[in-house]
């Protein structure tokens, strides 16, 4: 072996015990640690995570990953995970550790100022930490314009944009959402105006916590979810974590008076999982063991939970066992009325609970915001109103309130600007594999026949092989033969909904 | 601060916080990892032992600790955490880096083939790994004599007992024992031919365990466990684990056809929990932030599960709840009845399943197997022989096989010699420290009216409050104004089953 890989092999495997250790405390955070546990367990957190960055900034490592990046005897894995580490290091090596800690501690109060925020209600709570965390996001990205392969100039949001999907600044997406956006607010007109109405008040009948959870259970295991590989929890927020491919943990959340929440948050996060679980045993617990990028993930569990599982035929062999549990509430539902109830198309203010075909839009607003926020020092204060004006824009609706407007969504407080597009990138890659898919099998007759391991099976051996080993781009290329094209997304959406609201 | 005492301060952060994540990979690997994660998560749990161990292990702490030990201007705590991690360090420092290493890796194979073992019922599939491990202890326990404060010569079992409760070596132990059997088994024979007999059929009707865990939960809280800063789940074998002093975690496992296995597993966690979770702030998460000894915390558990949960005053606001849980099953069953099946005495096979009185009986068979393994390189082979005429003398019954015999203790596969004795003497603590308590409070009293809160309050103010800031014969003085006198417990089991048998 190489000998300097060697060095670095120390600080890989130190690095893939302290992200896992990492990783069970916040699961565990999230699921089942006693209220009063935070104060101590944040400062063993904190220490911990301080433990993680010194992996990769030190007085070694840095020096090693550039002697690397010339060497021409490393294994393929070997080289992806230099290139992952070095791009790693080049966005954070210019921050001091001062800085680091300080930006830390501003994510911290940021984050606890926005839920005070959200639940008064009261904007100008959140506006000045936001406006701290808009600066830091700032300074930090140019730095990476100023660092060894750059001369100073360039877009600061591209930085962003690039660090959660690598080879889509904003060129990259203002064409692909001017193209969505030119599709669906003209279909979403049409909707509207269209005379279908989907009944959906069967969904809010009062459905047994503890019998959602049966189905949602042997859901997740119809999906190929492994329950020798993986835990199915319950929190606040569904999310999907893992300590290494074979311990793979999904959450979901349970409404009573919701049946299909729950439902879709497991078919959602089990396609994040199965992701997780198909990583292979060379590359689990290495920097290149989990998904390629924030959009391929998203991929992954937005073909299963809409393409696959918004379907009439996934639901063909499966509804009836849905109606088995749950008898008295869906004896006057059939499987017609149940597959277009949930696709019911409603412009809504709530990103999270809002349907497939206006989901982008919610996207394109929080991409106009950043864009303005991060590019061109747009004032904070301006920004609710930037949002209620954006919302009326694409999606026709104005919040009443700023806490189910712009204070919706964690993402900022926590620094992340640039995550949001990968949602939208995410539907456009799914479709883009979909489409392949079905041209080598026949995927409705497979969904019918309730074999949909053949499916999970494709993804595998075209997408979750290769871990993070190579970029998100590369494996779109590799698994459908083409570039990123959005038309296929576009496409989908078209067929989809004329056909359900029978607008020909 | 001494400016030694703040350097050292950087490595006692990362090992509370190593800690911490180790505490909570144990605890989600017994009650909720996946079964195929061991291997990967075993493999992180290696790593951050390593790291762990180099927290004191390496080339600046075992100076510090040196000179801090001479240092005049340490606070009472402060002192506390240098002479605990020198002792820590002087237990591992003349072990090598490699023979620490195939010592875990030997203790890793012994544990599995020690669960092969008892299985199979064939303790020769065990032996060859015991006798490893034995010799492995002996040499430790060999480099501790001829340590740093040492000439060589001592006892090698001494070293090993000392590890787990500091002044009490052969010595004191054989002392401790001799007293306990010169009373404990002429008891049992007159128990044994007594007329009085106990009904205790009624335990292993069929208890619907849902509801098993509502009362446990109950109980729990009646008790003082505190779950804005505790967990309770399940687990195979019941135990107590804690990140810090907000995050305390136990389990129970409950059958359906034994109501008070779940229950007094229930009540001796949660003895564990009360002292971790009353440790003070200045003290968790450093290391001297947990119970003082294993003998004081057998202390506290014991004393919750026999002394006072095995009462009748402790039933007499209790009872009425639990029949309350399971009307149709205790509805011929009165407290008087409840209170003597719980107490009943039969000299058995099982350490775990064992009677108050006969407990230490099995203790004392596993200190003279002990002493002979580890002082007198007594055979391995012989083992089982040895065990079997052990439980003739002290209990009058032989085991059938190995597995309801030698085999039934996962300790010695682990390498904890020198354990076993902590249980006895937490017995003998707890009764010397609940005499104490009742000379300034009407126990009794406060039993039946509920208050066991000024109890716990007591055991938080003379034991609790201390951490492990100070030795547990120094609390125990502290507590009670005397040394260490196993004569309190004595005298309570001859009184309480005197009783109860109606043996004048």
């Amino acid at each position: 072996m190489n000998q300097d890989y060697e060095k670095l092999q120390m600080y890989l495997d130190k690095q893939a015990a302290l992200g896992a250790a990492l990783t069970l405390l916040e699961w565990d955070n999230e699921t089942l640690a006693p209220e009063k546990a935070m104060d101590n367990t944040a400062r063993c957190v904190g220490i911990l995570s301080e433990e993680l960055y010194r992996c990769l900034v030190n007085e070694e490592v840095p020096g090693l990953l550039k002697k690397l990046g010339q060497a021409e005897d490393l294994t393929e894995i070997q080289a992806a995970v230099v290139r992952v580490l070095s791009k790693e290091l080049a966005k954070i090596e210019r921050i001091s550790a001062k800085e680091q800690r300080e930006f830390s501690e501003l994510l911290s109060k940021s984050g606890m100022m926005w839920q005070k925020a959200k639940a008064e209600d009261d904007f100008a709570l959140f506006a000045p930490y936001l406006e701290q965390v808009v600066a830091a996001i700032r300074k930090h990205n140019r730095y990476q314009l100023e660092g060894d392969n750059g001369d100073g100039t360039g877009s600061l949001y591209d930085v962003s944009l690039n660090e959660y999907e690598e080879g889509f600044g904003r060129k990259e997406l203002d064409t692909f959402f001017a193209e969505l956006k030119e599709t669906i607010v003209p279909l979403l007109g049409r909707i509207q105006s269209s005379q279908k109405k989907m009944d959906t008040d069967f969904m809010h009948r009062k459905y047994d916590v503890e019998k959602q959870k049966q189905f949602n259970r042997w859901l997740a295991e119809y999906l190929g979810f492994d329950f020798s590989k993986g835990v199915m929890g319950e929190s606040e927020h569904p999310f999907t974590t893992n300590l290494h491919n074979r311990d793979v943990r999904i959450t979901t959340h349970y409404y009573e008076d919701n049946l299909i929440s729950g439902i879709f948050s497991t078919i959602h996060e089990t396609g994040h999982a199965l992701y997780e679980m198909n990583v292979p045993d060379e590359l689990t617990l290495t920097p290149v063991g989990g998904g390629a990028s924030c959009g391929m993930h998203e991929s992954q569990s937005r073909m299963l939970e809409n393409m696959i599982g918004r379907s009439r035929e996934f639901w063909e062999p499966v509804f009836g066992k849905l109606q088995e549990t749950f008898p008295e509430q869906l004896c006057d539902v059939d499987l017609e009325q149940f597959v277009q109830a949930v696709n019911c198309v409603v412009p809504d203010l709530i990103r999270t609970e809002s349907d497939e075909l206006t989901y982008c839009l919610h996207i394109m607003v929080r991409y106009e915001a950043e864009k303005k926020l991060i590019e061109e020092e747009y004032p904070v204060s301006e920004l609710p109103k930037l949002w209620n004006e954006l919302y009326q824009e694409y999606l026709g609706v104005t919040p009443d309130s700023d806490k189910d407007g712009v204070l919706q969504d964690v993402h900022w407080s926590g620094g992340m600007f640039g995550y949001f597009p990968s949602y939208a990138l995410g539907n456009a890659f799914a479709a883009q594999l979909y489409n392949k898919m079905k041209q080598e099998m026949d995927v409705p007759q497979l969904l019918r026949s309730g074999q949909i391991g053949q499916i999970i099976n494709w993804l595998k051996e075209h997408v979750h092989c290769y871990g993070a080993a190579k970029p998100a781009g590369e494996i779109l290329k590799l698994a459908t033969g083409e570039e990123f094209c959005p038309a296929y997304y576009v496409q989908y959406l078209k067929e989809k909904y004329t056909k359900l609201y029978e607008l020909n």
